[in-house]
């Protein structure tokens, strides 16, 4: 499994272009970048030479269409999208990630079946491009009464949904927080087939009771609570290859330097990989 | 459009076959029944003999699938379903229809992602056999509380469903008690394309706040007051050539005999599609 | 059924601008151009101002994406088409229109199930915005053989690829030349629903063996040997209401001026929709 | 990944329930059999209790749907399909698998693109019970003559079909008699994902011209010069965990008893999977 990088957990870290330096000196194979702004930058050419030369891919794209407000603001985005896919699949990048909230302003039912068709219509045009989409489900107790309605946030219900987008690029995005929190096992991972996975983030949880974990908590890998050998060894059982990105989301901006913050992901990832027997 | 029957209304009308009959003799062009059990009494032959002897057209068989409920009792009803399309298709039905209750036991978002899948596959095999699903949403104040959860029972939240589900063989069950309770005018009608509409039902509503309408307090069209010349006239303005069939929900068997509760539906079809300057 | 103007057949009638002010002069409804061209150069109001001013519409755009070639021209067109159709739809026009040869030079099965693909995901996008897509079946004999290996030409090979590229928002451009030159009958037109109907060109043929009608000698309609009267009384009696397109192919360009060609398209209208016992 | 056995190979094997105990008795993990078939014989109970006692699982059913030929063929196999499916699902087993002629005496275009929608059909219903389809390419070089017009045969062409048909769960069915007749080389199986292949054929072929190896004239597995232990030790590498089933296809009838047959293709399996360096 490949060891990712993404912006939260770094500070102050810079331009893209920094982060896949950054990235390669510490021992990190991906970032979760904006690939056309890579190529807006540097070219295409320039964004490729760039990587190959830290050897660094792009693990995810995040999904920029708007699906969860008004249909204009949806349409609007997608011939972003199509262009977002076609930068993402000339560097290499196969993924395409968006978060679910658990929890909606709308009616939870219209709301549900609006999103279904419009995720469908990501998906078809990811799809052309040879990209997945991944859906995060997110599982900290307070955002599930954060907004009126209860919506989807359970692994269950998620694999649900992508069986109603029914298209064949859909997975999931699986967070260890969000696993954490929904109270699952390494059985449930070893449940799944590596396919149903299409991107991994990785952070850990403070020692609090789990309905209290807040989303924007966490804490680097192997400092907090959760069973991060576990969460490993289970998806390296299962077959996944994938990156296993660093995403931590913090209330306050951390007190150390972007550098120091390298460093601290780095010894992060080196004892939890090693804690679940690996590399 | 075609005048049809259901059994709703009739009072004992007795077998399928005396149905048929009646339909005939009392001027209605189709009747929704049970196309396989048909079949399964009389023979292909002999059930196309006896709709051929009144002429009268199967206007919609019901979905028998049940969707709402376990997987298992979905799966169960999937191989029922194929052979009920079977038979429709066989005696030229073109018509499987199920109601959407407004409500919910089942954490909404969920149940809705599950039902979208469970009525695509529906909708998949009946396409198979030209069959179209009818969905029909549901508008009766009462029952939008009579279950934990709301779900979908507007015009707007049904089309949108549909789109969600996707193929190209579903559509609306229409019904002139849905369209009064949901507050819908003539204009929503007209906004419509005839192709969007699998399937009509024509009853009337009391004179009783539109809030305080039972679902099982339904009159003869004519009856009561809802605009059914603008209902009629609407739909057979936007082109649609489908039945329009008869429903009667009651909270109580009807007093009269079954030959009179035909005369009355026959002069109640009389007095609204000539209110609707229609032949 | 209204009265619809593409280039073909109009000479050097110069810009859309320009094409839009005649049709509306001649009485046409409307032209089938570049939307987003439109936009472009009057800006979105500016477009809609122009086709209020001469109350035309747009009939169709043109499928801009290449899904007949590579791959990779394949995906470059996929960004355009979202522009495309977000520039038709802000315009109000709801089809897009592309051709299929009744012949390839590629493998025809292989061919198939990539243009399958292809066609949906430019029906996928097309459907986000409200936009149809219409396949057109090419009917002239001598096309059959230009290319290595027989494709698709017939109406009912059309609507079987229709079903199996399996998206609600794909129908057919049906054009007069093919169904003549495809030896179909009124009751071929009889026998479709106005939905399966996306647009529809109209011309006619000399007066030569159907089998040596060539694609490019086409005639306005009324000065050849098709029953245009059949046909238009036909669409409008199965309930089509979009446009009837002219649209006269031909090896040379024609010796009238655009002014001379425009009373010859809109007497040759008058004349077919008389004939047809319409207008 | 799985040894597993189909008749073919094994003459005179007799019932479903022998091949069942002989399966067990020789070391194989699954067998290639008509799920609905031993529960119909057995009752569920009866048929999960035989399968435990011979600690053997079902490899893939056939799909017993006739996909090639008339529209009504097709549809009454459709509701049999559901039962079929439900069979297999009650067993465990998670694939069902069809062979696809590589010529074909329709216009190859048409028969594509209805092929396309029936297997569509067929994977809709199969999903709804949690099976795959998987679609077997077919390499002798005599079948893509053997009917008037070439249909699809390649791995490549293959690939594009699954994405045309459009289901998630449909996938290929792998056998080694395809990939060699193919040219294919250990590379191309690489460049698969274990999700991609939905079941394995192994046999070997005599030492004739790759050009004349005919469809029955395959030999048992290490008999001949195909390279098995590329092709197993690929699909390992890859994560392929599902069956390999012996498929022996022969002109005629074999001279040794199925006991010997059997203890054949238990060494020719012993052999193999040591020769690719597994167990």
């Amino acid at each position: 499994m490949l060891k990712g990088l993404s912006r939260a957990g770094l500070g102050s870290i810079g331009s893209d272009e920094h982060l896949i330096a950054a990235a390669g000196k510490y021992g990190f194979h991906t970032v979760d970048i904006d690939a056309r702004g890579l190529i807006d930058r540097n070219g295409l050419e320039g964004a490729r030479a760039l990587l190959a030369k830290y050897d660094v891919a792009i693990g995810s794209i995040g999904l920029s269409v708007e699906w969860r407000n008004s249909e204009e603001k949806f349409r609007e985005g997608l011939s972003r999208l199509a262009d977002d896919a076609a930068a993402a699949a000339a560097l290499g990048c196969r993924a395409c990630c968006t978060y679910v909230l658990p929890a909606t302003n709308d009616k939870a039912a219209h709301f549900a079946v609006i999103a279904t068709r419009r995720l469908r219509t990501c998906a078809q045009i990811l799809g052309a491009y040879g990209i997945r989409l991944g859906l995060e489900f997110v599982g900290p107790h307070h955002l599930r009464t954060a907004w009126a309605n209860p919506f989807l946030w359970t692994l269950e219900e998620t694999l649900d949904w992508i069986a109603a987008i029914g298209e064949p690029n859909v997975g999931l995005l699986f967070d260890s927080y969000h696993w954490y929190t929904n109270g699952l096992t390494v059985a449930d991972i070893e449940a799944l087939s590596p396919e149903q996975i299409v991107h991994v983030h990785i952070n850990d949880a403070p020692d609090v009771p789990v309905e209290e974990a807040r989303d924007n908590g966490r804490l680097y890998p192997g400092e907090g609570v959760i069973d991060l050998a576990g969460f490993l060894s289970a998806l390296n059982g299962i077959g996944y290859k994938g990156s296993v990105t660093q995403e931590i989301l913090a209330a306050e901006p951390p007190a150390q330097s972007p550098e120091e913050l390298l460093v601290r992901s780095q010894r992060a990832y080196d004892r939890v990989y090693k804690a679940a027997g690996l590399a």
